[in-house]
C-alpha cells in the first residue's frame, strides 16, 4: 500500500470503527502527539485505546490527502459531537505502516485588528 | 518548477523577504486564507500588502513539505516576536504558480481530562 492509500484507509477505516483495520495499518511502537496540549501516546495499544475511548461522537470526513514519500498529510472536516472543526493530521510510514500520528486541531479565533482594508470575512 | 520545489521556494522567499521572488510564484488571482478566523484575501497584490505589512517580527523554517500534484502541505516552526508557534500551509498550484494559500495556526490548548493514563507529556 502506498503512502496516499494508508493515509486514505487509516481515516476510513477510524470513521467506520474498524479497528481491526486501524491496528493492521500502525506500526508497534507507533507514536502519537498533540503538539498542541504537548501529549504523547507510545504504542499502538495505548492509541487503540485512546481511538475507541474517545468520549465525544466524531466522524472525519477527508478534504484532502497530500502524500510523498513516507510522509502524508491529511485535511479532515470534522464533526465533533456534531460540531464542524478542521484538524489536520501529519503521518510518517516505514515499509507501509504508520510509525508516527501529529494532529492538530486548530480552534476559532478572533481577527487581528489592523487588516480589515484587505480580508474579507467568509 | 514542481509543486514541491515551489513549497520551499515560497517559504525561502517569505523568509528572506524577497517581496519580488514571493510574487512570481503567485498566480495573479490567488486567494488567501485563514479558516480559523474566517479571513480572505483575493488577488495577489493584496495577499502581498498583507505579507509586507504583517506587523510582528516572523520568521519561518521549514519543518516538512509534502507534495503530491498540485497540492502542497508545508509544516512550519514559526516564530513570531519570538514565541514559537506551529504552522500549517496547504497550496494548490496551477500551471506551477500558487492559485490559493490556506494558514493554520493552531494555539496552545488545554489536555482534556480522563485521558491522563494514557498519555505523557512533553
Amino acid at each position: 500500500m502506498d503512502t496516499h492509500t494508508v493515509a486514505v484507509a487509516y481515516i476510513e477505516r477510524l470513521e467506520a470503527r474498524n479497528w481491526d483495520g486501524v491496528t493492521a495499518l500502525l506500526a508497534e511502537d507507533v507514536v502519537y502527539e498533540m503538539p498542541q496540549t504537548r501529549e504523547r501516546i507510545t504504542g499502538r495499544e495505548m492509541f487503540m485505546r485512546f481511538n475507541v475511548e474517545y468520549p465525544s461522537d466524531w466522524h472525519l470526513a477527508i478534504r484532502r490527502v497530500v502524500a510523498e514519500g513516507p510522509f502524508a498529510a491529511i485535511w479532515l472536516d470534522v464533526r465533533d459531537d456534531g460540531k464542524p472543526v478542521d484538524a489536520i493530521v501529519w503521518l510518517d510510514t516505514e515499509d507501509g505502516r504508520i510509525t508516527r500520528v501529529t494532529d492538530y486541531w486548530p480552534d476559532r479565533a478572533e481577527p487581528m485588528p489592523g487588516r480589515e482594508h484587505l480580508t474579507t470575512q467568509f
